[in-house]
Protein backbone atom coordinates (compact mmCIF):
# COMPACT_ATOMS: atom_id res chain seq x y z
CA UNK A 1 0.00 0.00 0.00
CA UNK A 2 0.98 3.57 -0.53
CA UNK A 3 2.32 5.54 2.54
CA UNK A 4 1.18 8.78 3.68
CA UNK A 5 3.24 11.03 1.94
CA UNK A 6 3.21 9.68 -1.00
CA UNK A 7 -0.95 9.49 -0.59
CA UNK A 8 -0.75 12.93 0.35
CA UNK A 9 1.47 14.17 -2.92
CA UNK A 10 -0.67 11.80 -5.29
CA UNK A 11 -3.67 13.75 -4.25
CA UNK A 12 -2.37 17.05 -4.30
CA UNK A 13 -1.44 16.76 -8.10
CA UNK A 14 -4.55 14.81 -9.07
CA UNK A 15 -6.97 17.69 -7.47
CA UNK A 16 -4.41 20.58 -7.78
CA UNK A 17 -5.21 21.41 -4.45
CA UNK A 18 -3.41 21.35 -0.69
CA UNK A 19 -6.12 22.05 1.48
CA UNK A 20 -7.01 20.04 4.29
CA UNK A 21 -10.30 20.23 5.73
CA UNK A 22 -10.48 20.48 10.04
CA UNK A 23 -13.08 18.86 11.44
CA UNK A 24 -13.61 20.57 14.84
CA UNK A 25 -17.76 19.49 15.10
CA UNK A 26 -18.67 21.13 18.11
CA UNK A 27 -21.68 20.46 19.73
CA UNK A 28 -24.72 23.47 19.87
CA UNK A 29 -24.17 23.45 23.61
CA UNK A 30 -20.91 23.49 23.82
CA UNK A 31 -20.31 27.15 23.53
CA UNK A 32 -22.16 30.04 21.55
CA UNK A 33 -20.84 30.35 17.50
CA UNK A 34 -19.42 28.10 15.55
CA UNK A 35 -21.67 24.70 16.39
CA UNK A 36 -22.95 22.17 14.12
CA UNK A 37 -26.57 23.95 13.67
CA UNK A 38 -28.82 21.83 15.72
CA UNK A 39 -30.74 20.22 12.73
CA UNK A 40 -28.21 17.39 12.71
CA UNK A 41 -29.50 17.25 16.51
CA UNK A 42 -33.56 15.67 15.75
CA UNK A 43 -33.79 12.38 16.08
CA UNK A 44 -29.79 12.10 16.24
CA UNK A 45 -27.89 11.98 19.47
CA UNK A 46 -24.43 13.42 19.73
CA UNK A 47 -22.23 11.26 18.06
CA UNK A 48 -24.79 10.60 14.99
CA UNK A 49 -25.38 14.78 14.66
CA UNK A 50 -21.49 15.22 14.52
CA UNK A 51 -20.82 11.99 12.22
CA UNK A 52 -23.64 13.11 9.93
CA UNK A 53 -22.11 16.81 9.75
CA UNK A 54 -18.99 15.67 9.24
CA UNK A 55 -20.45 13.76 5.75
CA UNK A 56 -21.90 16.21 4.70
CA UNK A 57 -18.98 18.52 4.93
CA UNK A 58 -17.15 15.90 3.28
CA UNK A 59 -19.77 15.20 0.42
CA UNK A 60 -19.78 19.48 -0.23
CA UNK A 61 -15.71 19.67 -0.01
CA UNK A 62 -14.07 16.43 -1.72
CA UNK A 63 -13.59 18.06 -4.87
CA UNK A 64 -11.48 20.57 -3.95
CA UNK A 65 -9.57 19.19 -0.55
CA UNK A 66 -7.34 16.19 -0.12
CA UNK A 67 -7.78 15.75 3.18
CA UNK A 68 -9.77 16.16 6.44
CA UNK A 69 -8.43 16.45 9.65
CA UNK A 70 -10.48 15.35 12.60
CA UNK A 71 -10.14 16.90 15.79
CA UNK A 72 -10.22 14.62 18.34
CA UNK A 73 -11.19 17.30 21.01
CA UNK A 74 -14.35 17.79 19.07
CA UNK A 75 -14.78 14.44 18.31
CA UNK A 76 -14.24 12.40 21.57
CA UNK A 77 -17.30 9.98 22.49
CA UNK A 78 -17.01 8.92 18.77
CA UNK A 79 -17.10 4.19 18.61
CA UNK A 80 -14.91 3.04 16.29
CA UNK A 81 -17.46 1.86 14.14
CA UNK A 82 -18.34 5.90 13.53
CA UNK A 83 -14.61 6.53 13.13
CA UNK A 84 -14.94 3.74 10.16
CA UNK A 85 -17.56 5.39 8.69
CA UNK A 86 -15.42 8.85 8.71
CA UNK A 87 -12.78 7.59 7.77
CA UNK A 88 -14.33 4.94 4.43
CA UNK A 89 -15.95 8.09 3.06
CA UNK A 90 -13.35 10.12 3.48
CA UNK A 91 -11.52 7.43 1.60
CA UNK A 92 -14.36 7.22 -1.07
CA UNK A 93 -14.03 10.41 -1.49
CA UNK A 94 -9.86 10.65 -2.13
CA UNK A 95 -9.19 12.61 1.38
CA UNK A 96 -6.52 11.39 3.14
CA UNK A 97 -7.97 10.99 6.94
CA UNK A 98 -5.81 12.54 9.82
CA UNK A 99 -6.59 11.87 13.20
CA UNK A 100 -5.36 14.94 15.20
CA UNK A 101 -4.97 13.49 18.80
CA UNK A 102 -1.64 14.91 19.43
CA UNK A 103 -0.58 11.64 20.67
CA UNK A 104 2.42 11.69 22.99
CA UNK A 105 3.25 9.05 25.50
CA UNK A 106 5.23 5.83 26.35
CA UNK A 107 5.72 2.64 24.64
CA UNK A 108 2.98 0.28 25.47
CA UNK A 109 0.59 3.09 25.75
CA UNK A 110 1.88 4.50 22.19
CA UNK A 111 1.44 0.86 20.62
CA UNK A 112 -1.90 0.86 21.97
CA UNK A 113 -3.80 4.36 20.50
CA UNK A 114 -1.95 3.35 17.40
CA UNK A 115 -4.09 -0.18 17.64
CA UNK A 116 -7.02 1.76 17.54
CA UNK A 117 -6.15 4.78 14.81
CA UNK A 118 -5.33 1.42 12.66
CA UNK A 119 -8.47 -0.20 13.39
CA UNK A 120 -10.42 3.11 12.55
CA UNK A 121 -8.82 3.53 9.63
CA UNK A 122 -6.86 6.71 10.03
CA UNK A 123 -3.91 7.14 7.29
CA UNK A 124 -2.00 9.76 9.96
CA UNK A 125 -1.91 11.50 13.00
CA UNK A 126 -0.81 14.32 14.68
CA UNK A 127 2.22 13.29 17.49
CA UNK A 128 3.38 15.95 20.51
CA UNK A 129 7.68 15.04 20.54
CA UNK A 130 7.56 15.58 24.44
CA UNK A 131 8.07 12.32 25.28
CA UNK A 132 11.41 12.19 23.41
CA UNK A 133 10.38 9.05 21.83
CA UNK A 134 9.38 9.92 18.11
CA UNK A 135 12.14 7.13 16.77
CA UNK A 136 10.12 4.73 18.42
CA UNK A 137 6.79 5.53 17.45
CA UNK A 138 7.59 6.13 13.97
CA UNK A 139 8.96 2.21 13.94
CA UNK A 140 5.89 1.13 15.76
CA UNK A 141 3.50 3.06 13.26
CA UNK A 142 5.58 1.71 9.98
CA UNK A 143 4.32 -1.84 10.89
CA UNK A 144 0.73 -1.50 10.50
CA UNK A 145 -0.22 -1.98 7.10
CA UNK A 146 -0.71 0.66 5.60
CA UNK A 147 1.66 2.20 7.68
CA UNK A 148 0.13 5.54 9.60
CA UNK A 149 1.84 9.05 9.08
CA UNK A 150 3.36 10.87 12.09
CA UNK A 151 3.07 14.46 12.19
CA UNK A 152 4.83 16.23 14.68
CA UNK A 153 3.80 19.38 16.80
CA UNK A 154 6.80 21.49 15.92
CA UNK A 155 5.64 25.17 16.16
CA UNK A 156 1.97 25.79 17.50
CA UNK A 157 0.24 29.11 17.02
CA UNK A 158 -0.69 30.23 20.90
CA UNK A 159 1.43 32.62 21.86
CA UNK A 160 2.17 30.89 25.42
CA UNK A 161 3.97 28.52 22.75
CA UNK A 162 6.97 30.16 22.72
CA UNK A 163 7.80 29.43 26.46
CA UNK A 164 9.22 25.91 25.63
CA UNK A 165 8.78 25.51 22.24
CA UNK A 166 11.07 28.63 21.24
CA UNK A 167 12.64 29.42 24.81
CA UNK A 168 13.94 25.87 25.97
CA UNK A 169 16.94 25.31 24.20
CA UNK A 170 18.71 22.20 23.24
CA UNK A 171 22.74 22.49 22.70
CA UNK A 172 21.96 25.80 21.97
CA UNK A 173 19.47 25.72 19.74
CA UNK A 174 15.44 26.17 20.11
CA UNK A 175 13.38 23.24 20.54
CA UNK A 176 11.49 23.63 17.42
CA UNK A 177 14.41 23.20 15.52
CA UNK A 178 15.67 20.09 17.42
CA UNK A 179 11.74 18.96 16.84
CA UNK A 180 12.56 19.47 13.41
CA UNK A 181 16.06 17.84 13.08
CA UNK A 182 14.53 14.73 14.92
CA UNK A 183 11.77 14.52 12.30
CA UNK A 184 14.24 14.47 9.93
CA UNK A 185 16.35 12.21 11.36
CA UNK A 186 13.58 9.55 12.51
CA UNK A 187 11.81 9.45 8.97
CA UNK A 188 8.87 10.66 10.36
CA UNK A 189 6.23 12.48 7.77
CA UNK A 190 5.80 15.95 8.86
CA UNK A 191 5.83 19.27 11.36
CA UNK A 192 2.62 20.91 12.20
CA UNK A 193 3.71 24.73 11.79
CA UNK A 194 1.39 27.19 12.60
CA UNK A 195 1.21 30.00 10.32
CA UNK A 196 0.08 32.63 12.78
CA UNK A 197 0.71 34.49 15.64
CA UNK A 198 4.37 34.40 16.88
CA UNK A 199 5.86 32.12 14.18
CA UNK A 200 7.59 34.24 11.34
CA UNK A 201 8.25 33.74 7.48
CA UNK A 202 11.85 32.94 8.87
CA UNK A 203 10.93 30.22 11.04
CA UNK A 204 9.25 28.36 8.25
CA UNK A 205 11.94 28.31 5.95
CA UNK A 206 14.13 27.14 8.67
CA UNK A 207 12.03 24.26 9.53
CA UNK A 208 11.32 23.36 5.44
CA UNK A 209 15.34 23.60 5.43
CA UNK A 210 15.97 20.91 8.06
CA UNK A 211 13.01 18.61 7.46
CA UNK A 212 13.98 18.97 3.80
CA UNK A 213 11.23 19.40 0.51
CA UNK A 214 9.88 15.84 1.15
CA UNK A 215 7.95 15.83 3.99
CA UNK A 216 4.69 17.53 4.58
CA UNK A 217 4.38 20.29 6.29
CA UNK A 218 0.76 20.41 7.97
CA UNK A 219 -0.24 24.22 8.29
CA UNK A 220 -3.09 25.80 10.54
CA UNK A 221 -4.04 29.06 11.03
CA UNK A 222 -4.54 30.57 7.75
CA UNK A 223 -7.99 31.04 8.29
CA UNK A 224 -10.19 31.71 11.38
CA UNK A 225 -6.91 32.15 13.30
CA UNK A 226 -5.64 35.01 10.88
CA UNK A 227 -2.89 33.46 9.06
CA UNK A 228 -1.04 35.36 6.83
CA UNK A 229 -1.29 33.59 3.70
CA UNK A 230 1.42 35.52 1.74
CA UNK A 231 3.68 34.21 4.38
CA UNK A 232 3.08 31.26 4.10
CA UNK A 233 2.84 31.21 0.29
CA UNK A 234 6.63 32.37 0.29
CA UNK A 235 7.97 29.78 2.61
CA UNK A 236 6.17 26.55 2.79
CA UNK A 237 7.33 25.13 -0.13
CA UNK A 238 5.89 21.53 -2.09
CA UNK A 239 4.27 18.81 0.00
CA UNK A 240 2.29 21.10 2.17
CA UNK A 241 -1.18 20.79 3.61
CA UNK A 242 -3.03 24.32 4.54
CA UNK A 243 -5.95 23.21 7.18
CA UNK A 244 -8.96 25.65 6.98
CA UNK A 245 -10.99 24.77 9.65
CA UNK A 246 -14.20 26.76 10.95
CA UNK A 247 -14.24 29.37 7.50
CA UNK A 248 -15.08 26.44 5.75
CA UNK A 249 -16.71 24.02 7.57
CA UNK A 250 -19.63 26.65 9.51
CA UNK A 251 -19.67 28.51 6.37
CA UNK A 252 -22.94 29.23 4.92
CA UNK A 253 -21.72 27.15 1.65
CA UNK A 254 -18.76 25.35 3.15
CA UNK A 255 -18.26 23.91 -1.02
CA UNK A 256 -18.16 27.26 -2.01
CA UNK A 257 -15.47 28.42 0.40
CA UNK A 258 -13.55 25.60 0.02
CA UNK A 259 -13.00 26.10 -3.71
CA UNK A 260 -12.04 29.51 -2.97
CA UNK A 261 -9.27 28.51 -0.71
CA UNK A 262 -8.42 25.66 -3.11
CA UNK A 263 -8.08 28.55 -5.84
CA UNK A 264 -5.97 30.79 -3.88
CA UNK A 265 -3.81 28.07 -2.24
CA UNK A 266 -3.11 26.78 -6.00
CA UNK A 267 0.20 27.47 -6.79
CA UNK A 268 1.33 25.53 -4.07
CA UNK A 269 -0.36 22.11 -5.37
CA UNK A 270 2.01 23.29 -8.22
CA UNK A 271 5.47 23.96 -7.34
CA UNK B 1 -18.29 21.14 45.71
CA UNK B 2 -15.06 20.06 46.87
CA UNK B 3 -11.84 20.30 44.48
CA UNK B 4 -9.88 18.10 43.17
CA UNK B 5 -6.86 18.08 46.12
CA UNK B 6 -9.14 18.38 48.44
CA UNK B 7 -11.05 15.33 47.36
CA UNK B 8 -8.02 13.04 47.00
CA UNK B 9 -6.81 13.94 50.57
CA UNK B 10 -10.20 13.15 52.16
CA UNK B 11 -9.90 9.62 50.88
CA UNK B 12 -6.58 9.22 51.09
CA UNK B 13 -7.04 9.69 55.18
CA UNK B 14 -10.61 8.02 54.78
CA UNK B 15 -9.44 5.07 53.32
CA UNK B 16 -5.81 5.02 54.54
CA UNK B 17 -4.44 4.51 51.26
CA UNK B 18 -2.83 6.17 47.88
CA UNK B 19 -3.47 4.04 45.74
CA UNK B 20 -4.80 5.10 42.14
CA UNK B 21 -5.49 1.64 40.05
CA UNK B 22 -4.39 2.38 36.20
CA UNK B 23 -7.16 1.14 34.02
CA UNK B 24 -5.13 -0.15 30.69
CA UNK B 25 -7.53 -2.32 29.80
CA UNK B 26 -6.07 -3.92 26.66
CA UNK B 27 -8.79 -6.09 23.48
CA UNK B 28 -7.32 -9.48 23.65
CA UNK B 29 -6.72 -9.30 19.61
CA UNK B 30 -4.29 -6.10 20.30
CA UNK B 31 -1.33 -7.62 21.94
CA UNK B 32 -0.39 -11.10 23.39
CA UNK B 33 0.08 -10.42 27.16
CA UNK B 34 -1.87 -8.36 30.15
CA UNK B 35 -5.22 -8.10 28.12
CA UNK B 36 -8.86 -8.33 29.23
CA UNK B 37 -9.66 -11.84 29.74
CA UNK B 38 -11.66 -13.09 26.57
CA UNK B 39 -14.89 -14.06 29.02
CA UNK B 40 -15.54 -10.20 28.59
CA UNK B 41 -16.31 -10.40 25.27
CA UNK B 42 -19.10 -13.05 24.99
CA UNK B 43 -22.13 -11.69 23.96
CA UNK B 44 -20.23 -8.29 24.47
CA UNK B 45 -18.50 -6.05 22.07
CA UNK B 46 -15.10 -4.33 22.58
CA UNK B 47 -16.65 -1.48 24.70
CA UNK B 48 -18.63 -3.11 26.56
CA UNK B 49 -16.36 -5.84 27.67
CA UNK B 50 -13.68 -3.01 28.23
CA UNK B 51 -16.16 -1.45 30.57
CA UNK B 52 -17.19 -4.37 32.08
CA UNK B 53 -13.88 -5.42 32.73
CA UNK B 54 -13.26 -1.97 34.50
CA UNK B 55 -16.13 -1.92 36.62
CA UNK B 56 -14.82 -5.00 37.71
CA UNK B 57 -11.93 -4.53 38.95
CA UNK B 58 -13.44 -1.28 40.86
CA UNK B 59 -15.51 -3.49 42.69
CA UNK B 60 -12.78 -5.41 43.90
CA UNK B 61 -10.24 -2.91 44.57
CA UNK B 62 -12.40 0.08 46.12
CA UNK B 63 -11.92 -0.63 49.93
CA UNK B 64 -8.26 -0.39 48.98
CA UNK B 65 -7.98 2.36 46.47
CA UNK B 66 -8.75 5.97 46.51
CA UNK B 67 -8.69 6.68 42.35
CA UNK B 68 -8.85 5.08 39.35
CA UNK B 69 -6.58 6.50 36.60
CA UNK B 70 -8.54 5.97 32.71
CA UNK B 71 -5.73 5.12 30.28
CA UNK B 72 -7.17 6.97 27.00
CA UNK B 73 -4.84 5.41 24.76
CA UNK B 74 -6.72 1.82 25.96
CA UNK B 75 -10.24 3.15 26.47
CA UNK B 76 -10.89 4.49 23.09
CA UNK B 77 -14.17 4.20 21.60
CA UNK B 78 -16.16 4.83 24.21
CA UNK B 79 -19.02 6.74 24.75
CA UNK B 80 -19.92 9.47 26.72
CA UNK B 81 -23.26 7.35 28.07
CA UNK B 82 -19.80 4.44 28.72
CA UNK B 83 -17.31 6.86 30.69
CA UNK B 84 -20.37 8.34 32.80
CA UNK B 85 -21.51 4.68 33.30
CA UNK B 86 -17.82 4.51 34.62
CA UNK B 87 -17.43 7.74 36.62
CA UNK B 88 -20.57 7.03 38.45
CA UNK B 89 -19.73 3.86 39.58
CA UNK B 90 -16.53 5.31 40.72
CA UNK B 91 -17.87 7.81 42.72
CA UNK B 92 -20.52 5.39 44.32
CA UNK B 93 -17.26 3.40 45.59
CA UNK B 94 -15.25 6.80 46.71
CA UNK B 95 -12.88 6.50 43.84
CA UNK B 96 -11.46 9.99 42.12
CA UNK B 97 -11.48 8.96 38.70
CA UNK B 98 -8.83 10.52 36.79
CA UNK B 99 -8.84 10.93 32.60
CA UNK B 100 -5.19 9.93 31.28
CA UNK B 101 -5.67 11.59 28.47
CA UNK B 102 -2.22 13.69 28.10
CA UNK B 103 -4.43 17.17 26.51
CA UNK B 104 -1.80 19.39 25.13
CA UNK B 105 -3.96 21.82 22.55
CA UNK B 106 -4.34 25.62 21.91
CA UNK B 107 -7.24 27.62 24.07
CA UNK B 108 -10.51 26.46 21.78
CA UNK B 109 -9.50 22.46 21.27
CA UNK B 110 -9.11 22.67 25.26
CA UNK B 111 -12.18 23.90 26.11
CA UNK B 112 -13.66 21.68 23.48
CA UNK B 113 -12.03 19.05 25.62
CA UNK B 114 -12.84 20.02 29.01
CA UNK B 115 -16.27 20.66 27.84
CA UNK B 116 -16.36 16.62 26.77
CA UNK B 117 -14.48 15.25 29.93
CA UNK B 118 -16.82 17.57 32.62
CA UNK B 119 -19.91 15.49 30.66
CA UNK B 120 -18.04 12.49 31.27
CA UNK B 121 -18.15 12.74 34.96
CA UNK B 122 -14.25 13.12 35.44
CA UNK B 123 -12.89 14.84 38.68
CA UNK B 124 -8.95 15.28 36.80
CA UNK B 125 -7.30 14.79 33.79
CA UNK B 126 -3.71 14.60 33.21
CA UNK B 127 -2.02 17.63 30.89
CA UNK B 128 0.84 17.75 28.65
CA UNK B 129 2.87 20.96 29.27
CA UNK B 130 4.46 21.75 25.80
CA UNK B 131 1.97 24.33 24.20
CA UNK B 132 2.63 26.48 27.45
CA UNK B 133 -0.54 27.44 27.99
CA UNK B 134 -1.50 25.75 31.65
CA UNK B 135 -2.35 28.81 33.24
CA UNK B 136 -4.93 29.53 30.98
CA UNK B 137 -6.10 25.86 30.67
CA UNK B 138 -6.34 25.91 34.81
CA UNK B 139 -8.46 28.74 34.20
CA UNK B 140 -10.91 26.74 31.88
CA UNK B 141 -10.94 24.04 34.09
CA UNK B 142 -11.93 26.35 37.17
CA UNK B 143 -15.17 27.22 35.59
CA UNK B 144 -16.58 24.18 35.57
CA UNK B 145 -18.35 23.02 38.56
CA UNK B 146 -17.10 20.61 40.06
CA UNK B 147 -13.51 22.19 38.51
CA UNK B 148 -11.62 19.85 36.88
CA UNK B 149 -7.94 19.27 38.30
CA UNK B 150 -5.18 19.41 36.47
CA UNK B 151 -2.45 16.79 36.69
CA UNK B 152 0.83 18.36 34.78
CA UNK B 153 3.50 15.66 32.84
CA UNK B 154 6.45 16.94 34.50
CA UNK B 155 9.01 13.85 34.33
CA UNK B 156 8.25 11.07 32.60
CA UNK B 157 9.59 7.84 32.76
CA UNK B 158 10.83 6.43 29.33
CA UNK B 159 14.75 6.81 28.62
CA UNK B 160 14.10 9.03 25.56
CA UNK B 161 11.80 11.41 27.96
CA UNK B 162 15.69 12.86 29.28
CA UNK B 163 16.06 14.48 25.88
CA UNK B 164 13.49 17.27 25.96
CA UNK B 165 11.96 17.00 30.04
CA UNK B 166 15.38 17.37 31.34
CA UNK B 167 17.89 18.45 28.82
CA UNK B 168 16.21 21.21 27.10
CA UNK B 169 17.34 24.63 29.38
CA UNK B 170 15.01 27.77 30.28
CA UNK B 171 17.03 30.10 31.77
CA UNK B 172 19.68 27.80 32.34
CA UNK B 173 17.13 25.48 34.54
CA UNK B 174 16.05 21.94 32.78
CA UNK B 175 12.51 21.92 31.47
CA UNK B 176 10.89 19.48 33.60
CA UNK B 177 12.31 21.97 36.77
CA UNK B 178 10.46 24.97 35.00
CA UNK B 179 7.37 23.18 34.30
CA UNK B 180 7.20 22.11 38.35
CA UNK B 181 7.26 26.15 38.42
CA UNK B 182 4.51 26.96 36.45
CA UNK B 183 2.33 24.27 38.17
CA UNK B 184 3.20 25.96 41.35
CA UNK B 185 2.45 29.69 39.61
CA UNK B 186 -0.44 28.38 37.59
CA UNK B 187 -1.90 26.39 41.13
CA UNK B 188 -2.41 23.61 38.71
CA UNK B 189 -3.41 20.92 40.80
CA UNK B 190 -0.20 18.28 40.59
CA UNK B 191 2.42 16.47 39.09
CA UNK B 192 2.73 13.42 37.33
CA UNK B 193 6.57 12.03 37.81
CA UNK B 194 7.70 8.65 37.10
CA UNK B 195 9.40 6.63 39.73
CA UNK B 196 11.33 4.50 37.37
CA UNK B 197 14.05 4.31 34.82
CA UNK B 198 16.24 7.62 34.64
CA UNK B 199 14.27 9.96 37.10
CA UNK B 200 16.29 10.02 40.92
CA UNK B 201 15.14 10.47 44.40
CA UNK B 202 16.46 13.71 43.82
CA UNK B 203 14.48 14.52 40.98
CA UNK B 204 11.85 14.11 42.89
CA UNK B 205 12.59 15.62 45.90
CA UNK B 206 13.33 18.77 43.53
CA UNK B 207 10.12 18.83 42.40
CA UNK B 208 8.10 18.50 45.85
CA UNK B 209 10.07 21.42 46.63
CA UNK B 210 9.33 23.76 43.98
CA UNK B 211 5.34 22.63 43.77
CA UNK B 212 5.40 22.74 47.81
CA UNK B 213 3.77 20.03 49.74
CA UNK B 214 0.29 20.69 49.39
CA UNK B 215 0.40 19.72 45.48
CA UNK B 216 -0.51 16.23 43.77
CA UNK B 217 2.42 14.11 42.84
CA UNK B 218 0.75 11.36 40.37
CA UNK B 219 3.62 8.69 40.29
CA UNK B 220 3.44 6.03 37.84
CA UNK B 221 6.25 3.14 38.00
CA UNK B 222 6.50 1.49 40.68
CA UNK B 223 4.72 -2.13 39.70
CA UNK B 224 5.43 -3.46 36.66
CA UNK B 225 7.49 -0.62 35.26
CA UNK B 226 9.70 -1.53 38.12
CA UNK B 227 10.08 1.79 40.08
CA UNK B 228 11.71 1.64 43.40
CA UNK B 229 9.04 1.76 46.66
CA UNK B 230 11.79 2.69 49.00
CA UNK B 231 13.23 5.54 47.26
CA UNK B 232 9.49 6.47 46.20
CA UNK B 233 8.73 6.22 49.92
CA UNK B 234 11.72 8.40 50.77
CA UNK B 235 11.04 11.21 48.67
CA UNK B 236 7.34 12.05 47.17
CA UNK B 237 6.47 13.34 50.90
CA UNK B 238 2.34 13.57 51.47
CA UNK B 239 -0.37 14.13 48.60
CA UNK B 240 0.30 11.60 46.54
CA UNK B 241 -1.13 9.07 44.53
CA UNK B 242 0.72 5.89 43.24
CA UNK B 243 -0.74 4.40 40.12
CA UNK B 244 -0.42 0.62 40.03
CA UNK B 245 -1.75 -1.30 36.68
CA UNK B 246 -1.44 -4.18 35.29
CA UNK B 247 0.42 -5.58 38.34
CA UNK B 248 -3.06 -5.38 39.91
CA UNK B 249 -5.47 -5.64 37.35
CA UNK B 250 -4.12 -8.08 35.20
CA UNK B 251 -3.37 -10.28 38.51
CA UNK B 252 -5.63 -13.35 39.58
CA UNK B 253 -6.48 -11.53 42.95
CA UNK B 254 -7.03 -7.71 42.05
CA UNK B 255 -8.43 -7.66 45.54
CA UNK B 256 -5.46 -8.98 47.14
CA UNK B 257 -2.78 -7.28 44.76
CA UNK B 258 -4.45 -3.91 45.68
CA UNK B 259 -4.73 -4.91 49.38
CA UNK B 260 -0.92 -5.38 49.65
CA UNK B 261 0.18 -2.21 47.37
CA UNK B 262 -2.24 -0.44 49.64
CA UNK B 263 -0.67 -1.76 52.65
CA UNK B 264 2.75 -1.41 51.58
CA UNK B 265 2.60 1.99 51.10
CA UNK B 266 0.79 2.94 53.78
CA UNK B 267 3.27 4.90 55.09
CA UNK B 268 2.39 7.42 52.72
CA UNK B 269 -1.50 8.28 53.47
CA UNK B 270 0.02 8.52 57.01
CA UNK B 271 2.34 12.06 56.55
Amino acid sequence: MTNFKDRVRELVTEKASVLCIGLDAALPRQRALNVVPEAYFVDADDNEGRLNFSLNIMSQTALFAVAIKVNEQYMRGLTAIQHRRLTEFAHQHKLVAIYDSKLGDIRDSVESALFHYHEWGYDGITFNPLAGNLKEVVQIARKFEPPIGILVLTLMSNPEAEKYMRHAVVDGKPMFMVVAEEVRECEADGCIVAATGHVTEEDIKAIRRVVGSDRILLVPGVGTQKGNPEKVLRAVGRNTLIVIARDVIYSDNPGNRALEYSRSLRPLAQL
